[in-house]
């Protein structure tokens, strides 16, 4: 009889990729699980909402699933033709280049895949040869790395650079647009072998959201070095205070160059559907099509008809407008607690996170913190005092930078509000218990 | 203004990995794409069924989007807890390894991926190095190429050989034990670069079900040779005439050194849902989804929970035996019209597809074929012609072979019977009109 306890094959043998990924490592999202956190507490850790999608989308799945044989079959590895067409008649106008040209998007011009983040992985997949360079800006979204080290590219960092806090520690509110990136310092990164940089706005997880000059400015550095541009706006139809959401793709040079990155998880609540969507110039689709075809052959049929429905739905029902002022009042609930306890912090313009300078926040001396957490970094002791005390669990953002400059995110502590009104009440009202913590 | 005729950046720029994995090629499922074929054709083609899957599963999917708001956020990467708990108690007793420990799957040797495709996908980015070579028994299904090629690995081929056919061209029947690996050859092909082995029973596309024995002296021959087995099961609820499915897995010594492929697609008639699984060791678990947490994140969440509530009810409801049966009058519905025309068949023992010798069949001169198929050798244009004149779809199985052996597959064609009752004798009645092609 074999014997279940030997060690198995693979214990020397995983590819040198996960490890140069750091995939073989514990991610942030794995030591915030809920598994080690207080059964009781509230988690504003992972960006999922506590609700669920709207119920006209809902009913959309149930309805393709029961009326049509093919709602339950493969979908055409681009995208289902309604999805496609519910796609370009919502996005179209947004798109200031297809506008000028009074045109649509064209199905070709549009990729489906399982989630954005399949996406941007299948982008990277079709373009990079081993050596080639992206340039991410720091912080960045912590799934870009091994999606970039997996396909033999080598990841660049330019920091964003946050607003200085006062050094009496006093208390400041800041918004996204008080990171800055320097502009000398992005042209600087660039060598003979970069070739794409990801732009992610509104971006996560300081929720700025590029101006139209900044934007511009990244937009003529990145046609000057001729570089693909991923553009990540997965947070697009969510900005505040009237915050204008300007796409890269659509500057003067930019459609040729860029793929622009959208998400039914986030648009629509449905993080679980797995439903995202590549816009771009026919070539640069295409060559994504190709290597998302080989990842997953394509992106599952009955959530995509629902998703359509969503978006041929939006405009009638005043969705999104009526999403953003809920989001809208959900930051300012939580925010109101951080300005209570003096913490400063970065109020968003877009994106449902919201930055939290932790500096002031010491924990106690000899506080007993588990093996998964020691040497992460301050803020991966902050964040886990806080979940284990407090009860209420935010990220550690230092996971959202390269090892060099753990230490740029070491302060902070990221919250979401995708959560309801109450949960956040009872959140911050918990919050409040940092006080004492708080010199 | 820019112009949106001008090419896009991307025209010379994608990466090499597409091109060696032949994906920026036509594969053979865009050229027998509906859309080319005539409107009224038959298609059995792609092995997606006609029908839904059963309304109690499907049922199931709404149930959960409307009870529960997690069931629409994100899973756990590897899985819903549900579902992993379903999958152990449903396939564990086929693992005759583990019913002699009298022991269950336990959750960490399970991982859920966006169907069997990326599950393989994710096993071979896990564990491939740059230029570790994977043995591929031919005809292989023929996405393993591009899943193994764009993770750096070298596909080594090995024919499956053919019943030999009649001298005098008369019909014969075989079935897929006729269809014989020779084990020398087998052995032969491997060197100290062989990382993986994938092992696909039922085979698809030639109906094959390895037997005990095949199967134990390939498990010597893998372990001798210190490899991977990537057992590719997806049909293994699909064997006919009591054919028993045997899991490699199960055999002595297999265990430490295997990933078992299984697909919801296929077992409820689900290809559209994108709910696939590996089941292994814990340390070959996670690795493939340490892979697979970074190309997806996760599997669409609502589905999986359909899926389990397909499998904690199947035995109850005998939903795999009945469907088991229904698949058999099928495959004989469709063979029987083979017959008729003298074309000889294997009878399949396993999945849902029967190979054709068409070698009798002749395609008209001067035929006019498009520029796509011209070249892809002779069961490309037997196929495209049966497709145009006859209007049924079949598929030529040389795409099914690398390049040097295309010629194996010639001969042949593909059909998929996974098709109901009444759409197989239409397609059966109109390639009884091949018989004046046929000499």
């Amino acid at each position: 009889m074999q014997s279940l306890s030997k060690t198995s094959w693979s214990a020397k043998k995983q590819s040198q990729k996960l490890a140069d990924g750091g995939a073989d490592k514990l991610d942030v999202w794995s030591i915030f699980t809920p598994a080690n956190m207080p059964p009781d507490a509230i988690n504003l850790g992972q960006g999922f909402m506590n609700w669920n999608p709207p119920e006209w989308v809902r009913d959309a799945s149930a309805k393709a699933m029961n009326s049509d044989v093919m709602s339950n079959h493969y979908s055409h590895p681009r995208g289902r033709p309604r999805l496609l067409k519910a796609i370009s008649s919502h996005y179209s106008p947004q798109f200031e280049n297809l506008t000028r040209e009074n045109r649509q998007l064209r199905p070709e011009e549009i990729v489906v895949t399982a989630g954005a983040n399949e996406g941007m992985y299948a982008a990277l997949l079709a373009f990079l040869n081993k050596g080639d360079e992206v340039i991410c800006i720091e912080p960045f979204f912590d799934q870009y790395l091994a999606s970039i080290i997996f396909n033999g590219g080598k990841p660049v960092y330019v920091p964003l650079h946050p607003p200085e806090a006062p050094e009496d520690g006093s208390f400041v509110k800041r918004t996204g647009a008080d990171w800055k990136l320097d502009l000398k310092e992005f042209d600087a990164a660039f060598t003979d072998k970069t070739k794409v940089v990801i732009i992610n706005t509104p971006h996560n997880p300081s929720g700025k959201v590029f101006s139209p000059e900044e934007l511009t400015a990244i937009a003529e550095i990145c046609t000057k070095h001729d570089v693909l541009v991923l553009a990540d706006e997965v947070y697009d139809c969510l900005t505040f205070d009237g915050t204008e959401h300007v796409r890269i793709a659509a500057l003067p040079g930019m459609w040729e160059r860029t793929l622009t990155v959208g998400s039914a998880g986030k648009s629509f609540a449905a993080t679980g559907w797995r439903i995202g969507w590549l816009i771009g110039p026919a070539e640069l689709t295409l060559a994504t099509l190709q290597a998302s075809t080989r990842i997953i052959f394509c992106t599952n049929s009955p959530l995509q008809e629902a998703v359509a429905e969503g978006l041929e739905l939006a405009n009638e029902k005043r969705f999104f407008p009526d999403q953003i002022e809920a989001y809208q009042e959900r930051r300012d609930v939580l925010c109101s607690y951080f300005e209570q306890l003096g913490l400063s912090f970065t109020l968003p313009q877009g994106s449902y996170f919201v930055l939290v300078d932790m500096s002031k926040v010491k924990v106690p001396e000899g506080y007993d913190f588990p093996e998964v957490v020691k040497g992460r970094g301050r803020d991966f002791e902050t964040c886990w005092f806080m979940a284990q005390e407090l009860k209420v669990v935010g990220i550690p953002p230092s996971e959202f930078y390269c090892r060099e400059h753990l230490q740029f995110g070491e302060k902070f502590a990221r919250f979401a509000f995708c959560k309801d009104l109450d949960t956040l009440h009872a959140a911050g009202k918990r919050l409040l218990g940092l006080k004492k913590y708080i010199q």
